[in-house]
């Protein structure tokens, strides 16, 4: 010992920051290595992770689970009726965004949005009678993700509503989404006055049919090369889709002109698309649904299929894991706040938006959209980080989406659930904030993580399934059946 | 000396590469500074330079330049015809790009151009009477820039073209360019068959009053937001104008579709546009040169106010010195070109869009643009270098034009003659390629750059005017007055 401190001290620091702290103030040198141990240090888990880490089966369930995702060839069909198109919709059923939940547990702008959704609906004469009956458990509740859907924010769909309309071509599924409303009072932030339903009812009297006709003239719009091209013009089509929707209305004019709708509808219709860059959410969201779904339900995989937020929970689903959920708290988004908001205004995390990052979109593709950090916060740096980082948590890079500024290297996609919990990374999201009361809207938006307890779980449950042997190692995790 | 070379030498090598070359191969070490003399060396321009750099009167007269092309306002105000808009066009006048050319000099896409335009004026009758005609001198060719105007590739406006009219708020000038043809056989690559002159007659009887129409309606559309949002696209509205032609398009379409224009036409013309992602650069162009005019003519400016090719010579004009032109021969473009082709049959350097590039953008806002570099080679990092090296020979950043991957930066702007002389950094531009044969059309696409004997003369003569008594220092500066 008297040798060892006979010398300068050299020394390399794993894991705990202080101690390297310490040893250069008392004047040594110390290098730092961030590393942290797997599942934040959670035995049980360990032991789980380390059943499936290079598992050949798990391996060769993501090999084939990854390549149906990017296989996927998503293609806008056209618009329907969510009673008559969506798989399993009921007529007095309202899908809502994120994991299940019950009226009691939903967080304000949900309330407030499936009010607005009855008086549309017209089950309801007034707020209040709409109140009383959805908490009379007249009405079923459901995550839009177990009718093949998916929508932003409260992501309500009722079954009057129209729909897009995603077929992936290469294995046959559909997926749907609801039609975005523009900013302001809009019915997924939890407004639910009358120019919010005068609104609706525009877009399923007009707005629906006239895009039908346009759609109906030009035929399937392939998706995947459209958003492509939009990654290359500053979107991630997530929070910025102006390219993607100015690329859509380029496409859709003159097949509306040309479609024998009315000539003011046409108008209006493509003045109402022109006001709202985020107008191609909606699809970007259905086309990711559509790639993920069939990619989900190879057995033993850990590929992530769902990451959906209802504003109170944050739920996860895994390819090899059925139709079970993975939930936690939904976190708070430390973002950046509109003027006169803050954090203690902020709804949790919310929408089904975030199935643009388990495509590899979003916050996974923000390389190609420097210009969003002015929305999110962060610098052009961080946003190359944040794509950066997440190639170490994704099974492959998607060569379909390619990110010019890093020399047109894919989007990392697939997310492995396995390496999120070995890694401690999680994954990134853009998301926008909404105002925990209904109705007054959008307050900022930030760049979020996904929550490591979805992860654990997930691995735990997947270990169990591999390893039956192993069932008994972690009770705590908690799963909830739909 | 004995001393000196008892000990290991460490040698800075300054210049020249290979006297560090030799030491390295003997043994020893040598860090090597890249460093050439201003004007590479040219002892009458080194003196002429030293004349003019950190003059107080140059200075504060490129203070003032520079202001007025950040201040300026270009407004898409409408759509003239070439002889009634454009200022001194005569009725048997042809305009084309570049610096002044007779005729017998002119390339050969620029001879098709031309041979095209006195077909669609019914000038002659057939190809052949439309070659006697251009060769007799009964038609007056001038620079588009003579007459407040510009023009891609050969850039042939004759009077009965329709040309786009941009007004510069600020300053009260106006600009002016003509349409863009699109891709294929078009006039500007010096294609004059049936086609292309049916093209143009649709353009000036249906595109033209279809799109006054629809500028009637909407009023005077601002460019630089538009610019300013298609840099945040990954436009840099020089080669790539994707982003601009769609924001273009999103607004004019519900103008154009509620401005009375027969819907057919209306149709018709959306679908030109949409057809064409370098539709909106005309415009770009227009707008560019409304700011450098307003720019131009500042006396003491070493400001670049023109840079344009003609096919046989490179020409610019620089804000202090009027209308003078100070050329050199245009280089061939080493860049990437399409399949079979190759710069043995490339036309020198052709066109006035390197507008853009003297305004600050095209090449100079390459960080905007990473995608581009599929088109004009190079990687994403050479798109950032580009951008960053413009910063040592410009005057200021554009506050108006700001580059995201670049934390949202100003575009570098205002070419200072004395700094490309100083540095030896040539002004960057992203530039499409032409055949040299007519009519062939585009053969590929690159980064070029200013030749430095434009920017010697330009140095040389503004030292004269400035200090009368070095007059004759640089006998050689050849100038060409208008």
């Amino acid at each position: 010992m008297s040798t060892l401190f006979s010398k300068p001290l050299s020394v390399l620091n794993l894991g705990v920051g202080t101690f390297a702290d310490a040893i250069r103030q008392g004047g040594g040198e110390a290098v730092h290595i961030e590393w942290a141990p797997p599942a934040n240090g959670d035995r049980a888990t360990g032991i789980a992770l380390a059943g499936i880490v290079n598992h050949p089966r798990v391996e060769a369930a993501n090999a084939k689970a990854v390549e149906r995702l990017l296989a996927a060839q998503p293609r806008l069909e056209g618009i329907g009726i969510a009673r008559e198109a969506l798989p399993g919709m009921g007529r007095r059923m309202i899908l809502h965004a994120g994991p299940p939940i019950e009226w009691s547990r939903m967080c304000g702008p949900m309330k407030g949005a499936i009010l607005g959704a009855v008086l549309f609906e017209g089950w309801a004469a007034n707020s209040k009678k709409a109140q009383a009956l959805a908490a009379s458990g007249e009405i079923d509740f459901a995550p839009c993700h177990h009718h093949s859907a998916v929508g932003p924010m409260a992501g309500i769909i009722s079954p009057s509503m129209p729909v897009w309309v995603v077929k992936n071509a290469t294995h046959g599924n559909r997926s749907y989404s609801n039609l975005n409303e523009g900013l302001g009072k809009v019915l997924r932030f939890g407004a639910n006055g009358a120019e919010v339903i005068d609104r609706l009812k525009w877009m399923q009297q007009t707005l629906a049919p006239t895009l039908q006709a346009g759609l109906d003239r030009l035929g399937e719009i392939e998706l995947k090369p459209l958003m492509a091209q939009a990654l290359h013009m500053g979107d991630e089509v997530h929070n910025r889709n102006a390219a993607a929707t100015s690329l859509l209305i380029k496409r859709l004019v003159p097949a509306l002109m040309r479609s024998g709708a009315p000539p003011a509808d046409v108008a209006a219709v493509i003045e109402f698309m022109a006001a709202n860059d985020h107008f191609f959410l909606n699809i970007s969201m259905a086309a990711c649904k559509s790639m993920l779904d069939a990619a989900h339900g190879v057995p033993g995989s850990s590929l992530v299929s769902v990451m959906a937020r209802n504003g109170v929970d944050f739920g996860i689903r895994v390819s090899g894991l059925g139709k079970r959920w993975f939930s936690t708290p939904a976190p708070v988004v430390n973002g950046l706040y509109f003027a006169g908001y803050s954090m203690a205004d902020a709804a949790p995390d919310l929408g089904d938006s975030a199935i643009t990052e388990t495509a590899g979109l979003g916050g996974f593709a923000m390389a190609a959209a420097p210009a969003i950090v002015k929305f999110v916060g962060g610098s052009a740096q961080d946003a190359l980080a944040n794509t950066l980082s997440m190639t170490h948590i994704t099974l492959r890079r998607n060569g379909a989406f390619t990110l010019p500024a890093l020399d047109f290297a894919g989007t990392p996609c697939g997310i492995d659930a396995r390496r999120v919990v070995d890694t401690g990374i999680l994954p990134v999201i853009n998301t926008g904030i909404a105002h925990k009361a209904p109705g007054v809207g959008q307050i900022g938006a930030g760049v979020t993580h996904a929550p490591l307890g979805c992860f654990t779980q997930a691995v735990s449950a997947l270990a169990r399934s591999i390893n039956p042997l192993a069932r008994s190692i972690n009770p705590r995790a908690r799963a909830v059946e739909d």
